[in-house]
């Protein structure tokens, strides 16, 4: 049995943020390769302190869903899973026995060998006829963002300008960079092809793949013309981003398969996973709440909707039949806002899921990611909670002021933060004697301080959080 | 039959305003001279539009508790009421006939002959010996606030004054005021007793009473010694406001026989009113989810508890068994802020209500005010939406540039302010096909703006409303 786990970095106030990551989760589930496909982030949910709890096997590979190595892959990432490393992860991985479980720990997507096939890939799509005989010399030019504080993204771009200048097919390959010389703007000096390909080394679409590249190449759409270069007239095709390219999924694959070293039979199921799944859905076979939710068995499928919703006709809601569907219904509040803690008491009404048996776990995890792992836990006088002290000492870069709040002021921000939230706060010497395991459907613990919390109460620190008095009425 | 309301200004940021008006209407209430009192707000709960709705018989008497008239009494009130009436009240107060009920409004109690008792018992309360033989010459200082924009405040000072001169008590009596001449920095001037006692004419103990009186004036507590005065040494006894005192609950019920003029037998119920509450009982009897609440029958009582706390052993809730004891428990949000609109998705948890069949109605009147009228008017199609354009159009004084807002940033700002209502926008257009009185514990119709989101429209288009973006995360 073997689970694998994408992280991505998330977002707290961008929705489309976790999308990427979603779409290789689906991808590689359908593949049926892994028995499980896990989604985890760093300010979403669930998070990077909860998702190794939330897996099903004892056999758990994890792929940082990042472009390039650098802060997120090398300090984050390992410090909040708990892996016990920090630096830069040899190319075979890191493999820890954490809490049972084997982790495998690789390296992200982006550093892959066989990243050059995928921005082959992209420049094949932006010139279908490269390499045919007939056609005029063409430049290949992968365009890097350039290393910053948080990412060591040039030396990989240079690698891969390497292999793709042995395919054959280009007249020419240059390395460039939006923040790093060379910079992209000197492109009309150093590619001398009639033809130009640029392809994107980014994670996904976004402002420097629409608005920066465009405006520092001169460029009007995926194909422009430049009449007047100095070696000549050239035309540059303007390939999409790497990073969304469906063969990601691939190298994930071949990233996990690396990390496996010598294979095996994959691990166990994890003991007290499934003794949580199986009460939960001994619970949800007779109809339950949780959280905001109503659970309804209905003719061997289970019917979620939230409860304010309870007694509307199934037809006069929003009926959706997967846990994508759930997730995608949920994913904003009724004022469109997203929604990084999914347990804020700001679900959104109006849809109901319709799900079979097999699905309805997926569907929570989507729903409440880790409730239902954190409140067995508990129930079993088994859930640790990591004290607000412990949880800002690890922080690091941006959040490392957030040691510096004072109890009160930590305080003060939960007081707006957690005051609209289900969890009852462990890590603050809240206690919480039943869980919705118990019948009582808000009662779900919260082991430790979110990031959402923790991205607060730097604000407060930083004195730029409004105290929402300043109004006059 | 008669109903009493008495109506208050209200907050959307502070919780205590409304108390005084909480501690009269208790008081009244216990007197039994009315068959209900019934509080309404301007800026809080039931609103001014939804109270007239919430009387259960035809004869109502209306009375602002105002320590003056001024702009709210004589505007604000009377528009919002739909009194059809602006300007000065005259002594004899307004009386209308609205949707079938006889609805006489007063002038505030501030301005009551009667309040020179109120002012009378204050300076005893201070000086307990007064008027005793043998005791110094005693002088009585009024102290008003002075006219403001918004309240005409002086004229009753002044005519206490001369009330009180003719006592026979007091060896003078002064008027002074903080805002205007003359000033209370002069009384040393101005006041020659050896004995000075200062009530101060205000509404309720706040920043006025006990800060910037006692600066004005050199006082250093409820006594203080004056020993090197123009005049000779003199002691200041500092009385407590007066519109705190609990006299002012028969001042209010002289100025409520005062309006009904020849007396009478008092209205008959009020149909709709009756209609909604017998339905309403009827499910509640059955057990009902309305809004975030469960309602369970129990042995001839009910008990109502927020619905996240069901399956909770009722020991181990704050259990209260009065319809005040639930409304404190439900003031403010888990984080100890405000809740100057009940329907807002932030009801705390950890309480319960065990309440008489008589009290459930005054109950669900303090937990959600107006939603069982409200609510059973739409399920008949006799709830009429206002449109933002009405509300707007109708608003003066500093709300009145809530007119400039265009349809974009209300309903930006309604994105905001509205996602966490359980309210359906009918004002807005959207659909409420049923009610919760058809078992939808979350279908709850909002008939029109309230003044929370007029406020918070006015911030926007006052561009001081931040945009909640502004994070770094």
């Amino acid at each position: 049995m073997r689970s694998l786990v994408l992280i991505g970095h998330g977002s707290h106030l961008n929705g489309e943020s976790a999308g990427a990551v979603y779409r290789y989760a689906e991808l590689i589930r359908e593949r049926g390769l892994f028995d499980e496909v896990v989604e985890g982030y760093w300010k979403e949910e669930p998070s990077l302190r909860q998702v190794l709890k939330t897996t099903a096997s004892t056999d758990v590979t994890v792929i940082p869903m990042f472009i390039s190595e650098g802060y997120f892959t090398e300090t984050v990432i390992p410090r909040e899973m708990g892996l016990g490393h920090q630096g830069p992860v040899p190319p075979e991985g890191v493999a820890r026995v954490l809490g049972g479980k084997t982790v495998r720990y690789t390296l992200p997507y982006g550093v892959h060998s066989s990243m050059a096939d995928v921005i082959l890939e992209r420049a094949r799509e932006a010139l279908p006829d490269l390499g045919e005989e007939g056609t005029p010399p063409t430049a290949l030019v992968v365009l890097g963002h350039g290393t910053t504080r948080n990412e060591n993204s040039n030396r990989v771009v240079y690698e891969n300008a390497e292999r793709l200048r042995h395919s054959g097919l280009f007249s020419e390959v240059e390395a460039l960079f939006l923040d790093e010389d060379p910079k992209v703007g000197l492109w009309p000096e150093r590619v001398h092809a009639p033809r130009v390909v640029v392809v994107p080394f980014f994670a996904s679409e976004g402002w420097h793949t629409l608005e920066t590249i465009p405006e520092d190449m001169g460029l009007t759409g995926a194909v422009t013309e430049f009449p007047e270069n100095p070696h000549g007239p050239q035309t540059v095709h303007y390939a999409r981003p790497v990073g969304t390219h469906a063969r990601i999924a691939e190298v994930i694959l071949q990233l996990a398969e690396e990390a496996r070293g010598t294979g095996g039979r994959g691990g166990d199921e994890d003991r007290l996973h499934a003794q949580a799944w199986a009460a939960f859905m001994t619970m949800a076979r007779r109809g339950m709440r949780v959280g905001e939710v109503l659970i309804t068995p209905q003719l061997g499928m289970f019917e979620v909707r939230h409860a304010l919703d309870e007694g509307i006709p199934g037809g006069d809601l929003t009926t959706t039949v997967t846990p994508e569907g759930l997730r995608d219904q949920t994913r904003r509040d009724e004022g469109g806002h997203h929604r990084p803690v999914h347990t804020l008491r700001n679900l959104p009404r109006g849809w109901r899921a319709v799900l079979s048996e097999a699905d309805l776990p997926r569907a929570m995890h989507a729903l409440y990611p880790a409730i239902v792992e954190e409140g067995y836990a508990h129930q079993q006088h088994a859930l640790r909670a990591t004290p607000w002290a412990t949880t800002a000492r690890r922080q690091t870069g941006i959040y490392a002021k957030v040691q510096k709040a004072t109890p009160e002021q930590v305080e003060h921000v939960a007081e707006d933060v957690c005051s609209g939230c289900l969890r009852t706060r462990l890590w603050a010497s809240e206690q919480l004697p039943r869980t919705f395991f118990d019948g009582v459907p808000g009662a779900i613990p919260c082991a430790e301080a979110c990031t959402y919390l923790v991205a607060e109460v730097r604000e407060e620190v930083s004195g730029k959080r409004g105290t929402g008095a300043g109004h006059s009425h």
